[in-house]
């Protein structure tokens, strides 16, 4: 058996293992963890300065850099990352359904871990303790593969998450780390079908499809978000405006935030200009259709790609519709299902917006960037499903299992 | 754009359509189907007439043209299926969450359909009729690959839905079938995944295999079920005879039947003989470890790749295990995780079966063979989902539905 899949399969045992893990465990051993973190913070940042000096001398921008590097600070919040999602309820006590059948079968639909989570991810290393605390939280076990980039750092805050598990007496497999980043190794994690229960990649959307496309393992999509923001005849200016100012720039970068700007004709000439003046005074440039090009002189043509986009920057496009429906359609065409909004006051509008836009999460009157664990509520999420199998919009602990039929007799067969 | 292409592509656009029919609507539809299948019963006999003399010429096995043949019988049962999805309450009706947070945001989470499901099948024609109801109620578009013995068959019924569809002015799209049974039509649909919400497999275990090996559409595994009988040391003898024969032979063939049979060492000489006998007289050979061997001259030996098989026929795989711990371990390794059974007269051993077997259904001193929607109370079912993912066990109506967030507001920013 290669390394690859000896680790795979020791993840597979710790899943029975940590199935069974009380409520209160789990807990003590996110605090101890959470602690470590903060006592051994020189350990980590030592090991993040040798990634640090990697990048630098390969010469990677100065942002990702930014991204990559752990200072005090940024330890402190994943240590306190650890001690939140202790403080959220155990999905798994959670009975979801009881009945009896008339034959005296006694059927009890209950929570269970997923398994396995595999997550595949590029992105800063507190995804590392975050994504373990979310997954161990909810009873399973984790193989992560980060990038190259974060190697050291992510293989450091493994060895401190293992001494803390080891110190409970909890099974250390709950956390394994792949060491080898090379595209061969991904390619063959992807393969471990009979080990890995879902995949979950978090990262760019080339990352993401390279996972759909490669994987065996179930895969939960997320974080692709080109969302929109229509503006209805019946919108309100003012509420117009400050929607889409904060959908488009509150926060570059981030998957809930605007791509993609939708007008209604009847408005392309009188708000329109006042929109596009206030984008361009956050230096936001505009790519539009020919209506959007003749209403307003900031806006450039925009080609049928920039409508797929998620541009992640300083840019938007524009399409002008004429009706709501037509803004359904275009959006159902162009979005990635993220999350999209309709400012109007036209309760008729708003409705036929949130039937038939076929997003995980659909707004009247509010900025899409509230598309969020934390502000929907739920606490820390492992990201934003943009699929319909199985969990949509923010997945927490409990979009983190599955479930069983519990079912109990005294004898009975079928006839 | 290619045919397949644009058959996928038509019944994205019908999705959108369906998802906004009222109950009454889908419900007046499969009662005109309903009744249209059984006025027009005659032109469904002549087209599966064509089949079986194809099946015939071919040298098909009898056993399975019997499966292929519609009989007026068959399509009465066939039409009282579209009945009884019709009585089923509508799963889009539920608000499944619903609250306010402190922003004033008021959230409601509620079901949508999954949106085009894709169904590869090799049964019957009646599945054509089945499949389409489940998915029609349940909002969804579907799109059926059918195999080519039955090609005309399901042709036939796919009209007649249409015709039906067509007459309550529903758009026909609700069902297509791909008309081209060959294997590389097959590969192509599978990489649909711009038009194909989620592929369901229904099928021996190669084809369930091929699926997912080669869909870039999210798929839900169903039907393989190498499910195991543990008969403890602390069983009551009667019941333990009792449940192992109707696992194992009231029905053959079937996914929730036994294959294996899991004992305590403690009664390898005392039960297991009686339990080895009535097998035998049913006919069922047992292929067992040296501890069945040794106990029972009607074993002979197992291999390994024994106590991996869903036989499907008058065959059970035997081993002898230590302890309730020892089952476990073996049962998690060599089942499909569909349904399991322990016998035991002790509540700490069902507890541990019960916590520690990872599969959809667990049962204490009951039989395998209740793992069925009608039997759980859910109605029609498309599928045993042995996955975890999305859904598990049983899947009726409210798991072919996906959700989504409605968020309405009056303004609200992120700050």
């Amino acid at each position: 058996m290669m390394e690859l899949e000896k680790l795979c399969a020791l993840a597979k045992d710790a899943k029975y293992k940590l199935a069974g893990l009380t409520t209160e465990e789990k807990n003590e051993a996110l605090f101890v963890i959470a602690d470590l973190l903060k006592s051994e913070s020189a350990t980590l940042i030592a090991a993040n300065e040798k990634d640090i000096t990697a990048a630098e001398a390969k010469g990677v921008p100065a942002p990702l850099i930014d991204r990559l590097r752990l200072t005090p600070a940024r330890i402190d919040a994943m240590s306190e990352g650890l001690r939140q999602v202790a403080a959220l309820p155990d999905p798994l006590q959670d009975v979801l359904d009881e009945w009896d059948v008339p034959n005296g079968l006694h059927i009890r639909k209950v929570r269970v871990p997923l398994g396995v989570i595999g997550i595949i991810y590029e992105s800063r290393p507190n995804v590392t303790a975050d994504a373990f605390a979310l997954c161990f939280k909810s009873g399973n076990a984790v193989i992560l593969k980060g990038g190259s980039d974060a190697i050291h750092s992510n293989t450091a805050i493994t060895a401190l998450i293992r001494k803390g598990l080891a110190r409970q007496g909890i099974v250390v497999e709950a956390i394994s780390l792949i060491e080898s980043t090379d595209r061969e190794t991904t390619k063959q994690f992807m393969q471990m079908r009979d080990y890995v229960d879902v995949l979950i990649p978090r990262g760019s959307a080339g990352l993401i499809r390279s996972v759909v496309e490669n994987s065996r393992i179930p895969v939960i999509e997320t974080g692709a978000g080109n969302c929109h923001v229509y503006i209805d005849a019946a919108a309100d200016p003012d509420m117009a405006e400050k929607i889409l100012i904060n959908a488009k720039t509150q926060r570059l970068g981030v998957c809930n935030c605007a791509e993609s700007l939708v007008i209604h004709r009847a408005v392309a000439d009188t708000l329109f200009p006042r929109l596009a003046k206030a984008l361009h005074e956050k230096n936001v440039e505009l790519r539009g259709d020919d209506t959007a090009c003749a209403a307003c002189d900031l806006v450039i043509p925009a080609t049928e790609e920039d409508y797929e986009k998620e541009y992640l920057d300083l840019l938007i496009s524009v399409k002008c519709v004429d009706s709501v429906e037509e803004a359904i359609a275009h959006i159902n065409r162009c979005s990635t299902h993220h999350s999209e909004a309709i400012v109007t006051e036209d309760k008729e509008a708003a409705e036929k917006f949130l039937s038939g836009v076929d997003s995980a999460c659909v707004y009247v009157n509010a900025s899409t960037r509230f598309t969020d664990g934390f502000e929907f509520g739920f606490g820390a999420e492992i990201g934003i499903s943009t699929q319909k199998l199985h969990a949509r919009g923010p997945m927490g602990l409990k979009e983190l299992t599955s479930y069983k039929f519990r079912i109990t007799g005294n004898g009975q067969v079928r006839s």
